[in-house]
């Protein structure tokens, strides 16, 4: 995906990212009415523009017959997929304004008084592949945190991403805010990514969105901070005093409500007090809904169900139906397990005893972390944060679902009557 | 100061590394009663062993006889800079606990109950040149918000380095904590400095401290997430409806308090409605002062006093008695002028007019902005926050003050009744 730069993508990527530093300025004081006002107006033009884009997408499908069902599965597009999208700008149009708030404010002793302001990130650079929905969420989301948004989509998407965009931008200038507001790079050209990582006076974040590789490669390379949505190799521990029947609902629910999710369970790591209580229905119940189970040497002895485990299923994010699992002895054997192997993406335990909770959700280093819930809860929406570009598992500035809010920093505002320091 | 990494560098840095994981794993569970009890016995320790540090200093003071003036004072300990040193840890040690306070906490429709909840940053590796309370400074915040340090200073400082850490050490073992909680880089080969840089599985953050040469370089190699502190090409503008003797009173602090910190004023701007009755004497002042001023044509028929501005004098950090002075058309002058050459740090405005300072502080995208006070205040000392690592001017994560909350980051907790996601 990540070419070398070419004397051309730096000029590009540098013109779009002038125009994004000049529409951001005027973004960051954008009221909320007008930002409302252009992701609706979107919204509509999207509607009226539905058989431009699905051909433009029609286009991209008959370029693409040589690619992966998966991945063409997530090129097209169909009007329900499309009403999904218009609709998905109307629910961001909704959601408040995080700009202007006031985080934190205090009076100093010498009469100084200091607000903490929230204020756009700035100007954030986005890399995603084939899902053309992408162009339009992370479009909306960064608009309405008062961010502008340079789009590098994926290129066998590219028709489709255009015909999108099109549509974003006549939003835009209904409501009286800059095109460049939301620019897509209008190019295939895979250089145009390695130009967007190295322009860190222009772009302010990245955010790559796709797979492992992808997200690996943008963090080796970028000069600009990224925002980096790894995988999700989470487990549920079911401790010695889990409730049975919540235990089995949760597991199962984790496991296969949907299993190309990033907040799936990957690996079921149970107390050996309560495996011969739990896993056998447990194992019979996952058989049947068409999990793969691959267990340790204490798992399969419950199970002829069970294949073999590996040290290799322990650190992977199979976004499949297949669950590793693993006898352990305790709840500290349980965390080191967990530490060792896991990703600080989402990881539950299931218990009815407050203390072993407590400890879990304190020891366990991840972004999110459970209590007698399903990981599948992983997700902005569940979380009430309307819409997510995704779940962030680095620990600086963002952590768990990125939303609106954390598409925002803040600054200082210091209101003084004329102090100076001694 | 940053080299290729060598062979030995990268296995020296990564055992450095996985101690710290290891100890902060420890720290992050800590109490802060330990924590406190670590910094106080930190302080007792190093009070005691002052003849050592004195002795330690003595040697680098006197391997370092070539280097400059400015940095062999930086390098200089006696009892009254050792005994502020001390006296810093007992002050970080006073400071609130971070580690374990609720953010934000809500519960979802479906009964989840959500809190984001303040962990440590986790391991920090801070990068220094000559000034030896770094050592200890950084350390201790650090150390306050339960994470691990792992410090690189200057290869001058060395020998002090070593005392002052092996005092700290002392500190961390009488509390019962573990001595890989804050390390220090025992080698003055360079190598290890670019090794620290591309561990990023190991070490979390780095925290460059020290020159603009120094910061740049760390932030165009480090594979490691970096919080910056840049300079602070800081801007004071007297608006026309500015109060003569508050105006006199913050340029004269902002320039000339102390000019080498990175809240110093070092362009003044100034609204030519009033420049008439505001320059004559202001700049007298500063020139009885020992200020050199450098002013645009306008500012120059002011007084002989001032000498011709370059283009080069905007964009210019002096850190020194120098100040570059313009006079500006009115407020979207003064906006636009900072917009272009400043550097994100500290900018102020001088006015009674409170729509003009609203939208001077709502536009002008610093980290702090103040209205009717001195830049100087640009201090975690003085925003209340106690101590702090530096301003960063990054936008992600922390702005401004870094200071032990700057040094946290969170996790969603999430607790349930055997909830499922639909």
């Amino acid at each position: 995906m990540i070419d070398q730069t070419t004397p051309d993508s730096i000029p590009l990527i540098r013109s779009l990212g002038q125009a994004a530093r000049q529409a951001q300025a005027y973004l960051s004081m954008a009221p909320d009415s007008q930002k409302t006002a252009a992701l609706l107006a979107a919204a509509t033009a999207l509607r009226a523009a539905s058989a431009e884009i699905l051909a433009a997408n029609a286009a991209d499908m008959a370029a693409s017959v040589d690619l992966g069902a998966a991945l063409r599965d997530r090129l097209f597009l169909d009007e329900k997929r499309l009403e999904a999208i218009a609709a998905s700008l109307e629910m961001i149009a909704a959601l408040p304004d995080p700009v202007g708030g006031i985080i934190a404010e205090w009076t100093q002793p010498n009469g100084l008084h200091i607000q903490r302001v929230r204020v756009p990130l700035g100007v954030i650079g986005i890399i995603y592949e084939s899902r053309p929905n992408v162009t339009i969420d992370a479009g909306a989301l960064c608009l309405k945190a008062g961010c502008a948004a340079i789009l590098r989509g994926g290129s066998e998407a590219l028709r489709t991403s255009r015909a999108l965009h099109a549509a974003f931008v006549s939003g835009l200038v209904i409501a009286g805010l800059p095109a460049a507001a939301v620019q897509l790079v209008p190019t295939a050209d895979r250089a145009a990514v390695g130009a967007m990582l190295t322009q860190a006076d222009l772009i302010d974040v990245i955010i790559p969105r796709g797979g492992k590789s992808l997200i690996a490669r943008v963090q080796a390379d970028s000069r600009v901070p990224v925002l980096a949505h790894l995988d999700g190799n989470n487990h549920v521990y079911l401790h010695a005093a889990a409730h049975p029947e919540k235990a089995l609902a949760i597991v199962v629910n984790a496991k296969m409500r949907r299993t190309g999710v990033c907040g799936a369970a990957e690996t079921l790591l149970i107390d050996q007090a309560i495996a011969g209580k739990i896993l056998p229905r447990l194992i019979e119940t996952l058989h049947e809904k068409g999990c793969e189970l691959r267990g340790d040497d204490a798992v399969q002895a419950f199970s002829p169900l069970v294949i073999p485990a590996t040290l290799e299923d322990w650190g992977t994010e199979y976004l499949a139906p297949i669950l590793a699992l693993k006898v352990v002895a305790g709840l500290d054997d349980a965390i080191a397990h967990i530490a060792r192997y896991g990703s600080h993406h989402t990881d539950a335990i299931v218990t009815e005893d407050p203390a072993a909770a407590a400890d879990f959700l304190a020891r366990v280093d991840s972004a999110i972390v459970l209590h007698n819930a399903s990981t599948q809860f992983a997700d902005g929406g569940e979380f009430g944060m309307g819409a997510e570009i995704g779940i962030a598992t680095g620990r600086l500035h963002a952590r768990g679902p990125v939303g609106v809010e954390q598409l925002t920093t803040f600054k200082y505002v210091v209101h003084g009557t004329g102090q100076v320091r001694k």
